[in-house]
């Protein structure tokens, strides 16, 4: 029983390749006193992660160059020396990209995969559902009858706000790149249209797709994206700003044009990771276990097999090649 | 007693000119039954005016070509066939750019010279200090201790932004076009510092006036001072965008570069214009008479004399060639 580690070999400078990261074998770690060690069954690749990749100031602590890539996996206690996780238990953890890890317990969340699948809890039922509730409820805050939109709708965000915004009554449209990933976002998850930014007509479809304009806007791309849709917002609408995947590789793809428009029609911005707001997490994760648990709350998951692709698996995120929450089979 | 008006000639694409204008004269208008006369003893020049002579759309109804300019003046009742208001009374009405001109009472606020001067309601008791008030208290939130950045400090709204910041325990810091404005906002004024964007080393500058980053941003300009004032801001910041005055007569310069700090950052912004919250108005203006008759909240004035000279004003206005509060003085 050997471990397998991905380490970040080193910081990109623009585009990720999989030089930049490195695998290595080492041996399969034991508990410490207080401590216990999970074998991954999954392991979660997130947009986030590009931002720990560099060294400039991020919102989050930034990865380590010779260090384990940081990432969250959900698995089994196959070994443990800590009074409140037995063997057997299955948990949400932090180990990062390797196939065992040691935990003391901090900021891991027991899981039940009798109640939705194991995966689940890394996509709409963890931190990608949570981050989908948090920037509706709280930031975009919709009434009924209002238009939601939503970028990278075919993602694990971006396909959880949708169907959430259609729970609550609203119109929900998405963004997303290719045919096939919005026929899926319209026809299986149900939002009322879904745009393919592709098509090159992403005004005039907006237009079409939004006759009462836009109230909330849900934000994963940034970029040409935003300043097409900022021209369809209504007065006192507002953004929640979550991610800006279009700008990883050039921060100069973010660059905003259109922002007049935030006065013209008193537009709220508001930037936000779901770890700002842990006060809301309880809630929340109770509501989407349910809603999966009922299927009400539809996902899809795109699965790499084995540690040795999370690189290729990554790159391909980062580009939009995943369909769905982008997972890592380990086991 | 002719009346003197000045129209909207022609809509501006682009820089405003004179030309723009026109100067007519006409006969002094009467009452009509339920309407009274203002004399009309200074007339407001305020940057909203320039957005009114665009086609395009925004938050204000436009001007029409050929109508009298839009605007608010202070004055004197000289005649009277309205049940609330008696020839004597001095009020504050939206007649234009003109002399002499009608109300039916709609929108007209009474006002007392003897409590502050007649100008002041033009400024730092009415919209101009009510913006602020909005727009630093409801938007901007600060607490004591924290760090509040104005542009356009020598202006009607800034000025009384950083007053009012410092009035509840911040540390408030302008930037302002030239030293004479500077000097002026942080000698007479007590602002903490003033920075001269003008001199070249805006980022260097900021770093300097605020040792402990930004909180807080009340922004009237837009462009590159807030490119610049992003990468500044703290974590859960806040910016009140009040105004784009760059963009005026090129909405390219409006354009975003440092977007990406929104996220990075979790700063919230909204844009806002103080007719949208009427509920507020009662109270701001009077802590705002309070403080101006108290000698604490201090004002500063550019005083063109004569209407014929008002579109030289405006377009002085626009350049940044006022000293606070920009007027026409018309008796």
């Amino acid at each position: 029983m050997k471990n397998m580690q991905v380490l970040l070999a080193a910081r990109p400078s623009g585009r990720v390749e999989e030089s930049h990261f490195r695998i290595v074998e080492s041996d399969t770690p034991r508990a410490g006193e207080g401590e216990f060690v999970v074998r991954a069954h999954y392991l979660s690749l997130d947009p986030y992660m590009r931002g720990r990749m560099d060294d400039s100031r991020s919102y989050a602590a930034k990865a380590a160059v010779g260090e384990v890539m940081v990432g969250t996996a959900v698995g089994e206690v196959i070994e443990s020396r800590h009074d409140k996780y037995r063997a057997g238990d299955f948990v949400e953890t932090r180990t990062g990209w390797q196939l065992y890890g040691t935990s003391n317990g901090g900021g891991v969340r027991k899981i039940d995969p009798g109640y939705v699948p194991l995966s689940a809890y890394l996509g709409a039922v963890g931190m990608p559902g949570v981050t989908a509730w948090i920037g509706l409820n709280e930031h975009g805050r919709p009434k009924a009858g209002e238009t939601v939109v939503v970028s990278a709708a075919g993602g694990a965000v971006g396909s959880a706000v949708g169907q959430l915004a259609k729970l609550q009554g609203c119109r929900a449209v998405g963004i997303a790149g290719g045919r096939a990933k919005c026929d899926y976002v319209a026809n299986e998850l149900g939002f009322d249209a879904c745009i393919d930014y592709k098509a090159g007509n992403l005004d005039a479809d907006l237009a079409a797709a939004c006759p009462k304009g836009i109230d909330v806007y849900f934000d994963n791309v940034g970029g040409p994206v935003l300043d097409a849709v900022l021209l369809h917002m209504n007065a006192f609408s507002r953004i929640a700003l979550c991610g800006q995947i279009s700008g990883y590789s050039d921060p100069d793809a973010l660059t905003v044009r259109n922002f007049r428009c935030f006065l013209i029609n008193r537009i709220q911005l508001r930037g936000f990771i779901c770890s700002d707001h842990l006060d809301l997490w309880k809630g929340a994760l109770k509501e989407l276990g349910t809603l999966v648990h009922e299927g009400r709350l539809k996902y899809r998951e795109s699965i790499a097999i084995g540690l040795e692709n999370a690189p290729r698996a990554f790159i391909g995120l980062l580009n939009g090649q995943n369909f769905g929450k982008q997972l890592v089979k380990l086991i």
